[in-house]
Parts: structure tokens; sequence; C-alpha cells
């Protein structure tokens, strides 16, 4: 089969020319002193093959995102849901006060598991639009001594991100970066805590980033399982135990590749380009409709209704007849999304919004 | 390269077959519906296609194992160490007193974990004979009251297995399998809970797999990150969040293989043969030694050592010539070791005991 455009929310699209490498030296991994005879998948985390893997991958990782040399990279398991425990864990005492910004599912999420640790202060929220905005930070209502602000970068389900950074002032920023890290330039020293499950624009899914800042280590509570303490993972340079290392290896393939294709900002250009095209086209219609705020438009996550939802059906089995997969809507909110991911060509988007503009002429 | 026999700890050699078929799909899984033109490392956790795998894997570890229908298997991540806190965290309470038998360095870190999360008992250690055997269940000082009983079946670092299942009569015998689950049938019912992680006769790093009977769920205290809570996982299908993908495909893959083999009990057989020709040429020999008492020596883990330690750099270089390589011993105990999981070919073995017996005729 040829020419299928996968628009999966996570796990998600691969680049292919690194998905091809792989498989070119999965059985018998070809590393910078020639093939060693073994898979990747077969080789001990501490063999100077892997280490090399491991290194190169975090050099790589900094160098993309200009990572301050104070700020540690650990490659973890788990997904973001975990660290929704971790955080808290490591950065609040039992009791403490902590500040998080409601933008939807995401965020949630955060906000249940870290009111099982902390003394949780939704400092703004945007239910008041159905969650189709960020909430202006004119109006955040800062504790007056929380221990962290938590945000999630870019609502993979709502499709919502933040215009920038926000300027917190001295507190600490915690961010949830799963489904827009690397798609464009992040100034990282603005934050304190970044995290992201790999499996939109890092790799497959089994691993986790977290980069954090060299001060805020050290602070895990008593009861914080050894594993989810930051300390641990810091000192042993991920791998107090074995790490995920074939999802490792992949996320340094990918990391390699972003940097030969221009680093993050030609990513940055390659997907604002996706993404005014795909916005384009249901703006210009009145058969598709995007309710997200311009400002806070995803350019990884582009959900969209059709006029007609009994269409819906229609739309997604001539979409997948067009190799034009996964556009279904999450579960809790229906209608379609389209992930649009680093790793997705600009022919998919274009094939995507010419087959859009096909169905509303059939159907609309 | 050719002819190269991995004898790492883990993560370890794969079946070759099993890996021939991943490289031929890895760009474009074959499902048994055909292509699906997609990478499985790509498609979504919730589609039908990973769906279909995740099930078959589950219903083939079923079937390997024999598991009775009131056990759940989860498949997590984090590896066995972050089960050494699950375990007191799912299944005591803060203070409630737990039975651990002490055989080496896995179980220690058991212990020492869960000492942060509960009153944890030595009923009995191998510290009297250096951790070279498992001490005889007839003097094991079983607690009145506790919540389980811990035992690491096989230890991975000191090649000390269990001889049998220990009868630990109505109590809760949770053990730690990573380095011999799969290596042959196992009566899972005299089991409360079974653990591993998958990069020894599974799969790739990252995976971690729970076998957990159904009436031990539910009790996870309050404190227990919702990831770790086993209920989390059982009620959805360990779907909670994005799972592993790729490293369950690939355990789906290891178990077809094992089935297509024969089952666990052609396994065993395999091991056994593997285990006594390597076993025989140490014992053979006055230039070779390992410690393990008789009854509890690994057929997984065989750890020896040179009768001259300053040979062990010259042994090391000249098996690696040869094609035999990671036969170096864990870093705190020095010597070799050779991994011999359910994949490394009999060859390899043989490749090992005939190189062991030139280079005692020319350095003994």
């Amino acid at each position: 089969m040829n020419d299928i455009f996968n628009f999966s929310a996570g796990p998600a699209v691969l680049p292919k020319k690194v998905l091809q490498q792989v498989q070119s030296e999965l059985v018998d991994y070809l590393s910078p002193d020639g093939n060693v005879g073994v898979s990747v998948m077969e080789m001990s985390h501490r063999s100077a093959a892997f280490m090399d893997i491991a290194t190169r991958a975090e050099a790589d990782l900094r160098t993309l995102l200009a990572i301050p040399d104070n700020y540690k990279i650990l490659f973890l398991q788990g997904g973001a849901t975990l660290q929704f425990s971790a955080i808290p864990l490591n950065l609040a005492a039992a009791g403490d006060r902590v500040d998080y910004v409601h933008t939807g599912q995401w965020a949630n999420k955060a906000i249940k598991e870290a009111k099982r640790y902390a003394d949780v202060n939704i400092i703004a929220s945007a239910e008041n639009t159905n969650f189709t905005s960020v909430p202006d930070i004119a109006n955040w209502q800062f504790s007056d001594n929380s221990k962290y602000v938590h945000t999630t970068h870019n609502e993979t389900i709502g499709g919502v991100c933040f215009d920038g950074i926000p300027d917190v002032g001295e507190r600490i920023l915690v961010s949830d970066m799963s489904s827009c890290i690397l798609s464009e330039p992040l100034d990282v020293s603005r934050f304190g805590l970044i995290y992201a499950g790999a499996q939109k624009n890092i790799g497959p899914a089994g691993l986790t980033i977290v980069i954090v800042r060299d001060d805020l280590l050290g602070n895990a509570r008593q009861e914080c399982p050894t594993l989810l303490n930051y300390q641990t993972h810091a000192d042993a340079d991920s791998m107090n135990n074995t790490p995920p290392t074939f999802a490792w290896y992949m996320a340094g393939k990918v990391f390699s590749h972003l940097l030969a294709e221009g680093g993050l900002a030609a990513a940055k250009q390659r997907n604002q380009l996706k993404a005014e095209l795909l916005y384009k086209t249901i703006d210009d219609s009145s058969f598709y409709q995007n309710p997200v705020a311009l400002a806070n438009r995803s350019i990884m996550n582009v959900p969209f209704t059709l006029a007609n939802a009994e269409l819906d059906s229609l739309f997604l089995n001539q979409a997948k007849a067009a190799g034009l997969v996964e556009l279904k809507g999450h579960r809790s909110v229906g209608g379609m999304r389209a992930s649009i991911y680093n790793a997705m060509p600009l022919e998919g988007v274009q094939a995507l919004c010419d087959f859009m503009e096909k169905f509303e002429k059939e159907n609309g």
C-alpha cells in the first residue's frame, strides 16, 4: 500500500526516512564504527554502542532546543500521565499550594492527579469558552505562595495552544509539551520543568522526556517512589534501571533527522505552512468548522466538525479510501481531528484539503 | 557481520526469526487483513489494528503460561524496579508487615524500596552462603500477619534460581520473574502476583508484565500514584494512557514464536540442554568455576570465574573476536556471566563451550 497519510493524534506518524533507516539496521545495528552484529533492541544499555546512542540523542536534543547547561534531560517511562503524579511529588510537599491553568482535557487530568498530592489552585480556566481558548494571563489569579504554575501548552484533544510562553515572573513554570515539543523553537530558560510523552513529535510510545532545571532536583517527598524521583534519574543519567532503549534510539534518530532538516526554525516554517493550509480550507468553507480562538489555534492538532454530523461516517470512510487515515475526533468530542505533527508532510495536508473540498462539493 | 552470539543479561538476544519478521513489516505493518500502510509505531493504541495486536499478545501469553481466568495480565512500563514500589503500595497499608526472602542483589533492591512503604521482615537470607543458594524454606521465619511473601525467583546477577515454587501455604506469594519467565512451564495459580521486565525473555526494554490475581486488586493505598495502581490498568486493559505499543507488539511476536516452537515445555527442554552443556564445561574444568549450589543453578544466567582473574580481559577480547559478546560479569561481581535466555540458540552455547575449552588449553 502506498501514499497513506496518517493523522493519528499519537502514537503518530514518524519521518519515513527515519523508519527506513531503522528498518535497514533493525537486525544488525550500524554504529558509527560499523555493524555490531546484533539489533539495538538486543544491546545492553550499558554497552559502549548503546551509551554512544544515548549520549548523542541527549546532545542532539540539547542542540535542537538550545537547552541551557543548568537543565537536566531525563529519558523516562510512563508517559505524561505518570508525570502528573511525579510533578507534585517532586516539587511540592504535602499540603503545599500549586497553581494550575485549566485549558481542557489534559490539563484536567493533570489537575485531578495533583489534587491527590497538593493544594491545587486553578488560577484560570477556559471553561467559559468551552475550552476553545487559553485564558488571558491578565486574569490569572496567582497564589501568593505556590510551588509552581502548571500549564498544558498544547491541548491535543481540543487543539488549543498557548500563544507564546506565559510570563509568570519569578514563579516556576511547569509545562506539559507532549503534543507540541519540537514543533518550533522554545526558550527553555523560561521554564522550571518541561515534560512530554514521546509518541507525537519525538518517537515511539514508551518514552517520556523531562527537562528540568538543576535547582528543582533533590526535593522529592518521602513517599515518592524511587523511580518517580527526578534526582534518581539525574544522578544515573536515566539509567538507574534499564531504560526503554529502542525508544531512546528512535528518538535520537528523530532528533538527528530534525537537525539535518534545518532544526526547529525550519520545522516551525513547515508546520505553519501546513496549519495555514488546513485552517484556510476550514475557514473558507461554510461546511467545516473549527471552534478555537484564532490566537490559540494549535499548529499540531486541528479538530473540525462537519456541518452535518450524520455525514461523519461517510467522510471517514471516503477519507480512508483516499489514504487519509485516523481522522476521527477524540471519542469524548466527536467530529474530526487532523494531527499534523512534524513528520506529516505538506503533501499529506494538501491531500486532506483537496479531499475536504471535494467532499464538501459532493455533500455540502 | 555474521554469527554473533550475544550473552547480554538484558536487554538481551531476541529470536532471529522475530527480528526478521519485524524488520520486514517495520515501515508497513502486515496485519492479518493485509498491509496497513503505516508502521506499528505510528498506529494509535486505540486503532482496530493495534487492539488486535494487543488482544492476541495477551491471549498468547495466557495460553503459554496457562494463566487462569481469575488473573489479570497487565502490560506496563517502568521495569521490575517500578514494581518494587508498586507492590507494597498496592498490597499493603502503611506499617503493614510484609515478608521478603533475600537471595541477592535484586531481592535486596526490592527489599530496600519496600522498606520505604511497609514493615519488611526478611524471613530468610542467603547471606551466609554469599548468596550462592536459596535459603531452605524449612527455615523461613514467616510473619504471622504479613500481607505477602516476596521472592526473586531468579537472581540475574548471582545466577541463583529457586528449585521449584516455594510452598507458602495460604500466604500470598509475589515473585520477581524478570529473568526466568517463559523459560519453563509455571503453575501461575500458586502465586498472587508475578512481575517481569520484558528485556530478557519477552521483548525489548520498556515493557513490564504483571500477572495478578483478581482479588488482590482494588486495595492500593491513598498515596499510590494512579499509574502505579493495578486497578487502574486492570479496568482499562492496560490502556489508561498510551502503552508502549511497539514493545507490546514485539512481545506478542515472541509469544507467538514460542507457541509455534512447542510452548514452554519445549522451551524448558531446550534451555536445560543449553544449561547442562555450559555447566558441564565449567564443572569438567579446573580453570572455570561457578559457585552456585547445584539445586539453585539458574538455567538462564550462568556466572563463572577464571582461575586467574588477570586473564579476564584476554578472555573477553578473544571471545569477542570469536563472535561471543557481552560475557563480562556484572560490574558489582566481576568475572564472566553468560546469559542464555530462550532466544540463545544451542549453537551459541556450543560455540561458547568450545571457545572456553580452547582458551583453557592455551592459558590454563
